[in-house]
């Protein structure tokens, strides 16, 4: 019986019960944790459940050395030359999605048998036409919850969502990747709204940091941060308009890429919210392992002629920029009105010390626009549905209001913007950006580095001000977040200079990566 | 004392004659037009003035033939390669704008002086680096007032403006037509808020029609219309939110392309009314006298990097698109709710049949997105601004609307869109995207023709509905106007069928081609 257990996560409401049971029911029992390991899983635990997957003897080691030793890049190599096949990989990526799941509850809908067929036919092909179907032949690709999937429901962690009619058509960006060759075998959690950097909503309850459980997975693409991470998928797609593909690369340690706006197609996804907001775009992107793993599925995409497939994608081709030996970088330490914490710091400068060392030319900027200034004008573009569309949703579902949503919309509680006030900050908006754009082309950076938050993962609903993310979607640079260093308690003392963050023991540091030209 | 004569062209007033007096002043004695050919020149003059500037004799026989007879891409070959000076151009060209701004009163600001001594600097760059300074070496580009030259008045021919700072700085596209080595020599003409179809103002009055001088040089770019149809510029610079480049194009017969927003930058201009309104973005783009000088302005800014100059241009490089031996292509001969008149009809029909017997495959569509609702979608967009800050300019500056701005803008008097309704026409928007996006990829158009207005230019303040032009905008794809065939009385005999338009007498029929990837 103890392989029936669930994990000790939030079950606000008897959805949230029956839809987890209904998840777990859809783990084979060779995929089930034993109970010893999953007593130890709740939202309180300051456990690490990292080594979980490879300790618990439920892969081989051959699955593990597929899971875990690996780029997507390399694996798909093997995948086309015959070292492993489709269904070996997808099986495995299936299995130890179904074990992250039972210790942090990342995922939304499973696809598992669909997978291995689909693995079989790619395994066929293969066979019969002596070639990969596309670049992504046989990866096993976790996305969003948002993103449609023909049959699959797309609720987004809305009670009243579960009544929607199930999708009967793929989001554009779906069926790229399936003619790339991708296995989509999960989807994973979403913050109620899609609003919050705290993957938790009252259907499918909270996503734990796997690193330690008591802490946020970030958000809002919590459940691909941590399915990523523990190598559930091998790259994952989310979606980002103030940080909610960086955030949670940063929380879980994995890397995090946000395109500009409509590079990768963001089309016929279901909506949090009301549909046809000015304003601020929200993206799609990769989260993955590595950066060469990002740039596997940005190209990958991109030279699928996305444009073809969705009427908001620009028709911008990919670009074939010649790889420099030294670049020069801006380094922004921090914006003064947000201090980082030691282990950021820590992290930025040996960061600095490194690429200097390597030839890059660094230049550490006491003069920049201010990414805060521009992350909080993202707020009032955030905020110009007079309908309160989101509001009315959760209403409508019978469900309160997630924690992190009430904490970070209401209070203080903003007003909406109108048509004469959005005039205005569509003003400032540009005034901003011509700012960043000076400093860019005068100081002919290549990139500028800088923190993607004060800290490194906090404890749950405890996530503070996006500012160093949600700036880059005001300008709608492209930005990176790339996992760098780890927090030591003995190296990182506190500096009497700087806020007391919560969280004592910080899991990773995070520089971030932001380029003008991506 | 003849040569002293200043067209009967509207001076509502004292500002206006004030404006044409001190315009007239700038051109020397010996360019200017005789007395016999001045008294011919009225707005109510049924005239062509298109052969006075070969007739007059104010020019030689070089200087016809360096106006009249070759491409922008041949003359810059011939200036390159020493077999006219930038200086004997420069000259001409300036000559050749006061005749035409004495004819049609086209011009807003000239900069003779200015252009002679760039002239210099040119040739003397030429010796000097045995290579031109760029693809536009010594070509003299006319702009539409909007661009910020510094030094120069950007009134936009607004009473109030004439109190305003005069341009300190260059517009970024001003600034990279310079680096590529183009003489900029006038601004021209523009209609009273920019937002009409008739290129009149109380500042600098109408300008009229250089084939039939009752009737409209269409707007807003209507200025660069006639300049670049007179040759009194080898390639213009215009804007377009509703066809302003192409409407002007239509209506004097020259190429006009309106490349999607943010191709060429359209930073750093004065604005006709409110800065920092969502919805339709405008776009500038050229007029020549032939598709390949269309060509040369495009790609010479695309390739000068323009996301260099101006924060909002998008980093798209220059696409190098194999040129195909056969195309694809849509045709729609009329949108059904706007019936085209006799000669455009004609102008159509010949092209299909060209086309197709050159080998194109040329689809005659029955069904398809109607331009019209994709136009009427726009008026919403354009009417957000709840301070009506145009009108409260035209009042703060004590002038009246002009008849074309009360025609357009005010019968019906049109609701203004609040935040709310805002939702709701961007959603539609993107349907309607949806609409047309599907039609190109299924059926694989490289391009759509049909036409570019109902009728061939009409008299003053009676162009109708820019369904025709205002779509592309709507959709934000790039969109071309092909002056094809003259209307002819005999052939273009009245349909029963078709509404009684305005203007027996035809000038030149006009198709329209929209590309989706341009």
């Amino acid at each position: 019986m103890a392989n029936n257990l669930r994990p000790k996560i939030d079950t606000t409401t008897s959805s949230t019960a029956a839809k987890q049971a209904d998840a777990l029911s859809k783990i084979p029992q060779e995929w089930r944790l034993p109970a010893d390991i999953l007593q130890k899983v709740s939202v309180t635990s300051d456990i690490s459940v990292m080594d979980v997957p490879s300790t618990c003897g439920i892969l081989d080691s051959t699955e593990i050395e597929i899971t875990e030793n690996y780029t997507a890049t390399v694996l798909a190599n093997k995948i086309a030359t015959g070292v492993f096949s489709s269904l070996q990989v997808a099986q495995v990526f299936c299995k130890r999605a179904a074990i992250a799941q039972q210790l942090t509850n990342c995922l939304t809908e499973t696809m598992f048998p669909e997978a291995i067929e689909r693995a079989k036919f790619l395994d066929k092909y293969l066979i019969d036409n002596g070639k990969p179907l596309g670049p992504l032949h046989g990866l096993p690709i976790s996305v969003k919850d948002g993103f449609n999937i023909k049959g699959v429901p797309s609720t987004l962690g809305y009670i009243l969502f579960q009544s929607y009619p199930v999708p009967e058509e793929n989001s554009p960006v779906i069926d790229i990747l399936l003619s790339l060759g991708a296995i989509i075998h999960v989807k994973t959690n979403v913050p109620q709204t899609m609003m919050a950097a705290e993957t938790h909503n009252n259907l499918f309850g909270r996503t734990l940091n796997p690193r330690r459980l008591s802490h946020t997975a970030g958000g809002s693409s919590g459940g691909e941060g941590v399915c990523v991470a523990m190598r559930g998928s091998i790259i994952g797609l989310g979606t980002d308009i103030a940080g909610s593909i960086r955030i949670p690369s940063l929380c879980n340690g994995t890397y995090g890429f946000k395109p500009s706006a409509n590079r990768i197609p963001y089309g016929g996804q279901s909506s949090s919210g009301r549909k046809g907001g000015p304003g601020v775009k929200a993206s799609a992107g990769p989260l993955a392992n590595s950066a060469e793993d990002l740039h596997l599925l940005f190209k990958s995409i991109i030279c699928a002629d996305p444009w073809q497939h969705d009427s908001a994608a620009i028709a911008m081709p990919y670009k074939n920029i010649a790889r420099k030996t030294s670049l020069r970088l801006g380094f922004i330490a921090e914006d003064p009105a947000h201090p980082v914490a030691p282990p950021i710091a820590r992290a930025l400068e040996t960061a600095f010390q490194r690429l200097a060392a390597a030839g890059h030319e660094v230049v550490k900027m006491s003069e920049f626009p201010s990414p805060a200034e521009a992350a909080n004008l993202c707020w009032s573009f955030y905020l110009t549905d007079p309908q309160n569309t989101t509001s009315k949703i959760i209403e409508q579902g019978g469900e309160p209001k997630v924690p992190a949503i009430s904490l970070t919309w209401e209070n203080p509680k903003l007003p909406n913007v109108d048509m004469d006030e959005y005039y205005n900050i569509n003003t400032k908006r540009r005034e901003l950006k011509a700012e960043w754009h000076k400093m860019f082309v005068e100081q002919k950076f290549d990139a500028v580095m800088l923190p993607a938050y004060m800290d490194t993962a906090p404890a749950h609903d405890k996530y503070g001000t996006v500012c160093y993310t949600a700036f880059a979607n005001l300008l709608d640079y492209p930005a990176a977040v790339i996992p760098f260093e780890v927090a030591n308690q003995e190296k990182d003392l506190p500096n009497p200079t700087v806020p007391n963050f919560p969280g004592n023991v910080r899991l990773c540091s995070t520089g971030s990566d932001t380029t003008k030209n991506g």
